[in-house]
């Protein structure tokens, strides 16, 4: 395996090593057991915006925590969720008298682990709720759906409103209304490699393309040969409106988001279709994120997520934030 | 060639649409000739700072465009200088009395144009200076030194003292010392992929990798077997502390750059490395940037930059910036 490593088993212990030297202004990485938390945690007066999951789509979830965004982030090893005891302690150490929610990709390894965490706060007395991602439409059945690029969106309102002094339970509404208006889905250019087991997680051919991948090779839609990307982006946004029920007039913001080894000026040829077919379809484009914000190691290709705008959630969006991956406004 | 895109032939313009429908607030995107210019110029009073080159190296440079960083720039076709014509119309649009510096990556054409471009505004009476970007220690004669990590530096520092209001001279001067107190060199593991010619750059074994690579693929110091980052790190820090003169208790910047493939997990790894290094040799390592600031398509690999800091020069790195790409303090 050719990778800027030391050994395949310490990668995601190495990484953070390198992140915490990287951003000691922003955030504190606490090990055994690992997380990743704001410098200025536990803030007495605010709600703790809590996320986690398997490592190796860097740079969520580490790369969220700071001002106006997570709280803290627990990284599982490489697509692997996070432990009940890893959630637990960034938990206790981001969380004041306001309480805490977690915002869970609906992984059944992440729900239950999340689930366990909340159990052991509900018996010690701390305030807690929490939200589910499911957003790719790729998958049929909408309790099955994965949860992919809505999680970076959710966890940039929900921080904001947070940051701003809502209470757990607008927190909490919050999330629900960002992910109810948030669709997603993805088209797979080339597979990625997991390092442990040292070869792709699933195989393309040369000039075949996976429609509605998930983030860790899950099946998608169909497989088919390359198209012009107008074309791939037509049937995905077609699939994000029909499920989101856009109409036009409707005001959006536009995730694309890189899966790891896809060039920049590719997604910004992406976003230029996605541009154009919201234009074509009378959809008013009012915001935009355009680069690798959800990674899945080094696959190729993207996902699109489309987010119905309005005036609240437009307001908790451009609030300031301060992260290492996301920042403006400080 | 299997990629995000609609046709090779329109890579470059069709991200350029993207481009400017992503960040209208930040920059304007001008055609025929091509040029991306800051949403705001030409700035009266202040010094424009103008850089440009071959696409494929995104974020760099137009990425770079906005406050307090690069009044305009110029990409060129995928690993190819911009045409004279593109740079005079970048200049026009960016600047205003107080004169424009160009940066300039030391490649044969991107020299000859950038020189061809001051001899007509020389004419036209237009106040111009040039700084020329040479940091790759790869090559052994520095004249032939090939401009890499360090542009983005010079851009950066060069940009907040035009900000601030200092003159030509000023500017020039400032862009000299930080490019005469840093060094870079890479590594890669991967070739990239030209989209016109649908074939990799350069090839590299299962097991190989290539220290001392150019951004374009361009051959390095020695091919060798695939070693643990910490070794690759050692080898590579070494070359910058001897051609910099580096001692123990000098201030730097580290910047950690990947080529575009690269995990940000091995960017960061990589960082804790270069850190771990820095703090043996005795060296203060006050400042860094990790993630992709300047690729080669999908080059796997990345580039070490080290800069001497000083007061001056820390100021003007930690000074507001607000591009697409480098964003902070606003």
């Amino acid at each position: 395996m050719k990778m800027l490593i030391n050994a395949a088993d310490t990668i995601v212990s190495d990484a953070l090593d390198g992140f915490a030297q990287a951003h000691p202004d922003m955030v504190r990485v606490m090990r055994n057991p690992d997380f990743v938390v704001r410098a200025d945690a536990p803030l007495k007066q605010k709600v703790a915006i809590i996320s986690g999951g398997g490592s190796g789509h860097e740079p969520m979830h580490v790369g969220y925590v700071g001002r106006g965004m997570l709280t803290a982030a627990c990284p599982g090893a490489i697509f692997t969720s996070p432990t009940p005891d890893q959630i637990l302690a960034a938990t206790h150490a981001a969380a004041g008298n306001a309480g805490v929610l977690y915002i869970i990709k609906n992984y059944a390894g992440d729900r239950m682990n999340f689930e366990i965490a909340i159990e052991t706060l509900l018996l010690e007395g701390v305030p807690v709720g929490s939200v589910v991602v499911a957003d790719d439409v790729a998958h049929p059945v909408n309790d099955l759906r994965r949860g992919t690029g809505a999680t970076i969106i959710a966890e940039k309102v929900t921080g904001a409103a947070a940051e701003m002094g809502a209470s757990l339970a607008e927190c909490a509404q919050v999330a629900r209304r960002a992910l109810c208006e948030s669709r997603s889905i993805g088209v797979a250019l080339s597979a990625c490699t997991i390092p442990t087991l040292d070869r792709p997680s699933f195989h393309l051919g040369d000039d075949e393309i996976e429609i509605g991948i998930g983030i860790h090779g899950e099946a998608g839609r169909h497989r088919t040969t390359w198209t012009p990307v107008s074309h791939i982006v037509d049937q995905l946004c077609s699939a994000l409106i029909n499920d989101l029920g856009l109409r036009a007039g409707d005001r959006t913001l536009a995730l694309v988001n890189g899966l790891g080894a896809t060039t920049q000026i590719e997604l910004y040829i992406a976003f230029c279709e996605v541009a154009q077919w919201c234009a074509a379809h009378g959809i008013v484009l009012e915001r935009s994120l355009v680069g690798n914000y959800m990674t899945s190691l080094d696959m190729a290709g993207c996902t699109i997520t489309l987010m119905r705008l309005d005036d609240e959630l437009l307001q908790l969006w451009d609030a300031p934030v301060c992260t290492p991956a996301l920042r403006w406004g400080m």
